[in-house]
């Protein structure tokens, strides 16, 4: 039983924990965030919060707008030969928005991004934390003598991927958002090779 | 005097006719809107749109939200020798947006285009017809036996160019805001070169 005396099942808990999450991650970044203080801030037991979200990082997805497990499908892209990491990017991020709810979803992050200061900041500490470092690390790990790309340059491939969904999704360019797939990474994948691997 | 009695210096006249504009090119598409319908939904006379803004161009840009003379950067930027275009380009966009005023202009811009389906329309029309159709047009000008890009490739050098805006002034991620302008045009002008020169 939470400790305000809401039935565990309630949908108003799941949106307090929501809430309380949002909150913290704002206000503190998530590293410094724990599960434990975000019960707290909501009132209810850590248990709880464990039983409606599987972990801080699916916790903080929900909150970001992010979908789901968009942690693996990253490690999945940048891994695998060097030669195809471009295209292999551009197609897993064009499939994880490619469809009316991707769609939405993709709205939703930039309307909040754009209209509080809060959701622009949690955007950022996870296309800092999870995308770009993930990113380097796949790419360092995987290197053979070729210089690592710069901080600057990850971010480049990052604004290339963001722009086209903004034309794709947001703004509705028509040469970009009717292309199919796979003349899209045909188009931009080259640019997300060079500025990753040179 | 304006048909309904206002005073012609009145704020709320040039807000009227600003207003009557917005719904006018969102219902109808920048081509076909005239000066004259905008001065009948506002309820003036077609001289008070005279008077307070310089021609259809200049009204489309303060109801989109773009920066006064965006057209003539544009022209500028794509005309001079091929070999630069894609510096030029990169280092024109910073200039129109890397200020505080040009930081909130982009950031209104898009909160507007993610949130009202109308401005999204708008900055598409404006995208489309203004901005690629002009760097279309003059690579095509000054064309030497090379081929001219697809429209798809210039909307990709559209959305590195957006996203770089996103990363710098919306989502702020720390490589890609703190960065020197010339440090950006030498990461990101070799993606524009590539797509609209070959």
């Amino acid at each position: 039983m939470s400790p305000r005396g809401r039935r565990p099942g309630g949908a108003s808990t799941r949106e307090e924990i929501l809430e309380a999450a949002r909150a913290a991650f704002a206000a503190n970044g998530f590293d410094r965030t724990s599960l434990r203080g975000i019960a707290r801030a909501a009132g209810v037991d850590p248990a709880l919060v464990h039983h409606y979200f599987d972990g801080k990082e699916a916790l903080f997805e929900e909150v970001v707008g992010l979908p789901h497990g968009i942690d693996e499908l990253i490690t999945t892209a940048v891994s695998g030969p060097r030669e195809q990491a471009g295209e292999r990017i551009v197609a897993t991020f064009i499939s994880v928005w490619d469809s009316p709810q991707g769609r939405e979803r993709f709205q939703a992050l930039v309307r909040s991004a754009a209209t509080h200061a809060d959701a622009a900041h949690l955007l950022r500490d996870f296309v800092s934390r999870t995308v770009l470092a993930r990113i380097a690390a796949a790419l360092a790990e995987g290197d053979e003598g070729g210089r690592p790309p710069s901080d600057l340059a990850i971010a480049a491939a990052g604004a290339q991927l963001v722009g086209l969904a903004m034309l794709r999704y947001i703004i509705e360019v028509p040469a970009m958002a009717q292309a199919d797939p796979a003349e899209v990474v045909a188009t931009v994948a080259p640019t997300v090779q060079r500025l990753l691997v040179g």
